[in-house]
């Protein structure tokens, strides 16, 4: 109503002051009453109005009926008054570019930015001025577990501030921000005044990639970074190699992806990895590589040679390998140098290590596993095997000052774990009773269990994900302490380039708002509203995230 | 091996004759025993081999060993001697283009191309000569039901000949034809000397896409009519309005999509609509339009006023419609000049009715339509209503020539349905009862119950959509013959341009093969791996079809 009188307003030259509303609107958890979608809901585009567009959202939200108007020609985001970040933070610079972009578009405004604001009722908004309060910037450093993502974001004429305790903070204010401009029928961009004070649930928020059953090339990968960023996910839990393929370039062992790779073109090199990461840390998110063993290393031996466990049947080596050999020195020599690669290839603390679904079978054909069994006192326990395994491995990455993650069954099979080691719960059988039992053990946990996104289903499966309560298991407020957060796993079996994207998006979406928000954010209509917005808006951005249900978006994928 | 030695051959200057071998392959249904791939299937490009490359499977197929080459420079797609198509035949030459692009690609060629072939070992297959044998080669046609798709494919040195009766079996025949021809390690393209006798198994071979639940851009559904030609369907069956949406833009009816369609950008023109209709022509696809009614049509009331049922509550309008108003003339008036117009537009000798899924309770609600009931002796039996609008519109639909398909309820409700009349079965419970009881009735009908490419689930369901025989229901041979084939429809509700492609194929392409191959066709490993390389030549050809198990192509998605 008020951008139909403002019409009527510039087209009569006329000021035209709009009705003043005198209620505000408080939200701390939303609590409209539950319902399906109504029908008429088709009947608008998804992503038509400038309300319920925030997604994840925001752990206390203010928004007041006044509207500011941005220019986009004039607009700015800059950095504030008693920032510790100035014009060389590059990840801050990156970062205003990039929103500027999301708000405005690429070139459309610019043939009628310029427009005479003085003919508008709205007030202007200038500036988003951002301020780093730490002492140091942290510009240059890369995301960790405990980085703080907390921001305080108040948007009142004539400049909107932005604080933040550190720079990943501000990435999730920026992002917040730019939820809020909207671009009414006119073409006009409009933010209504607002404060919000905003951090995340949990800390650890991921989105686990598989490039080893199919490759995926560095712009689906840097695609989904973006996608990632639009809902404040902070993990690229990276599972880079696998049974099926080694795509990753080793600087020591270039064989294992010569031999491992499924061709040579289907790799990561030195420089794509170094991109990935430089990519992931400009929007706040951490890169946690996997190599799984001993498990899951069929590619592994392809290119490294008495590496695996040669299987035997009636005596006899078959041909065969399993996983890796835990009895020999030279597994041992072998992974002391990969992993000192992986330790300073990629920055992040921790490492994630795998030990998921070893299956004993060949080891138990094996002569010489048998006799190092029983020279250990295992007995016919090949957990304990495993265990012995691993605990190699974690030492070996312990000295080199990496914390380690590892799926549930190393904890499962008693491997003796430091304190810090984070346990990866995944198997959907009663993941509550894992939950207490990790943590039980005093160690940190990160759920994935019931977030398989490779496991599709027809209809709004994200209700599902969505609905989940990493918190529901029976344990002490120090156990659930130790739930760092989760991750949405997009298992690569029947994904690869052609349909990551609308697979993984917006369905990893509910995830990304389960970890951000409140607990008490669980209404599935107003999630339901929102989400649809926010995938219009990812779709306006690049993203091929697919359709919550029917209707349609204002900016339509073509 | 040979490639090998062609190689050192090359190299030397030397001219190397391959080892001739002395068997031939000659396969006339598959035979091998069924299996789950072996896990060595990861390590092969799905599309690294020429053999095992056909989908859907000829009806009757022998492969040489001895194998041809093909210089991009030199060879023609040519018009043979004694056919009825020339020059002037727009289609075939459309198509002539566009195999060779498929074949040789549109640039990578060019640059080597004119290697010399004399140095390999290679005899070269210079044409590919297309013969039309009927004495109107139909050039200028659109396809039908009754159009005869059969082709004789023999590929042997110094040129290939492809006959078919008519223009429809040579677009088929050059599909085969590129599908023989493959790239080796070196670049070269080669093409086994073969011969292949070919024509479908049913006449019918559809692929549904609904554009009302979404809008899908014109571009989105070119790309599907390139993917439905690589996998010999020939029918698009274009659900083109709904409850949700009407992008139809009517000629008589403007109003219809102005306040019916999604948004005023979200329709398809006239100048759209012919596009579809030629796009699919040259491809040997019949367009056939769904204009469902009496349900499903929420969208249409929106344009055209006292067309929808007003729906009562205590004795008074609730303001809600409910289907089309079966009681008023001024309904048949519309439909008298609206199918007149659709009559005119789309140029197939069907027309989709609809017909399913009714709601009696809004008609029950209305006091007219009660007294209509009472006058015409229906008594409650609203079904008897339903059928006597159906009735009235197929009465229409016949007085402009058109043949009727209709869903399934039409029948079941007791509509005296013209012989001609397509029953399309689409009720998943008990569709061999059904199809029973339409052939039984001396009706045609169309299967899509099992395959509503739609119902995702999670791993290779592309299986499940194989392995169904359209004609295992009780019925005498000429029930049977009465199935004309069947459709995969992809319903949009959670689909849009971000996902249709990978969504729909390659599953669709198991219900290409089911209803265009012999009925014997239905080992599953076999299936598997000719799906593999199929699918990575449908990326190759630019269709993003998705994965149909862990591996890469040669030509991976980027």
């Amino acid at each position: 109503m008020c951008r139909a009188m403002g019409l009527a307003g510039l087209l009569l030259g006329l000021v035209v002051v709009p009705a003043v509303l005198v209620s505000t609107n408080l939200r701390q958890g939303a609590a409209r009453t539950g319902a399906e979608p109504e029908p008429s809901d088709w009947e608008v585009a998804a992503d038509a109005g400038p309300e319920d567009s925030l997604w994840p959202l925001p752990q206390w939200v203010r928004t007041y009926p006044r509207q500011l108007q941005l220019a986009p020609s004039r607009f700015q985001l800059v950095h504030g008054a008693g920032s510790s970040a100035g014009p060389g933070c590059g990840l801050l610079q990156d970062a205003f570019r990039r929103y500027y972009e999301y708000m405005f578009g690429r070139s459309r405004w610019r043939t009628w930015g310029r427009w005479p604001l003085a003919a508008r009722a709205e007030p202007e908004l200038f500036q988003l001025q951002v301020v780093i309060e730490a002492g140091d910037s942290g510009c240059d450093r890369h995301p960790q577990l405990g980085s703080n993502e907390a921001y305080h974001l108040s948007v009142t004429q004539p400049v909107a501030v932005l604080k933040a305790p550190e720079v990943w903070g501000a990435l999730r204010g920026l992002e917040t921000f730019s939820q809020l401009v909207h671009e009414d029928d006119y073409g006009s961009f409009l933010v209504n005044e607002s404060e919000i004070n905003d951090f995340p649930r949990f800390p650890h928020r991921g989105v686990l990639l598989d490039t080893s059953r199919h490759y995926l090339p560095l712009k689906s990968i840097l695609t989904n970074l973006d996608a990632m960023a639009f809902n404040k996910f902070n993990v690229l839990h990276w599972h880079i190699v696998d049974d099926q393929s080694f795509p990753y370039q080793s600087i020591y062992f270039p064989e294992l992806s010569d031999k491992g790779a499924y061709s040579s073109n289907l790799i990561y090199t030195p420089a794509d990895v170094r991109v990935v990461i430089e990519y992931a840390r400009l929007r706040g998110i951490r890169v946690i590589p996997e190599f799984d063993t001993p498990g899951h290393t069929q590619s592994w031996g392809k290119g490294q040679k008495d590496l695996l466990t040669p299987c035997y049947s009636g005596g006899q080596p078959t041909g065969s390998f399993g996983p890796v050999n835990p009895v020999w020195n030279t597994t041992y020599d072998f992974m002391t140098k990969f992993f000192k690669e992986i330790s300073n290839v990629f920055p992040d603390e921790f490492i994630h290590l795998g030990g998921d679904e070893v299956d004993f079978s060949c080891w138990k054909s094996n002569p010489e596993v048998k006799e190092f069994m029983k020279k250990r006192g295992f007995g016919i326990d090949y957990a304990k095997l495993e265990s012995y395994y691993v605990q190699n491995i974690l030492d070996i990455v312990s000295s080199y000052n990496k914390g380690q993650m590892v799926w549930q069954e190393v904890f499962d099979h008693k491997a003796q774990l430091k304190p810090d080691t984070i346990v990866q719960v995944w198997m959907a059988n009663n993941y509550a009773h894992e939950l207490s039992s990790v943590t039980g053990a005093g160690l940190t946990a990160v759920l994935s269990a019931p977030w398989y996104l490779d496991y599709i289903s027809y209809g709004q499966d994200w209700k599902k994900y969505y609905s989940v309560e990493p918190l529901k298991f029976s344990g002490s407020e120090k156990q659930k302490k130790l739930v760092i957060g989760g991750e949405a796993c997009l298992w690569g079996e029947f994904v690869d380039a052609t349909n990551l994207t609308p697979r993984l998006w917006p369905r990893a979406s509910a995830v990304g708002e389960r970890l951000w928000s409140s607990s008490n954010v669980t209404n599935l209509q107003d999630a339901y509203r929102r989400l649809r917005h926010h995938r219009c808006r990812m779709l306006r951005r690049g993203i091929a995230a697919e359709p919550v249900f029917v209707g349609y978006c204002a900016h339509e994928a073509r």
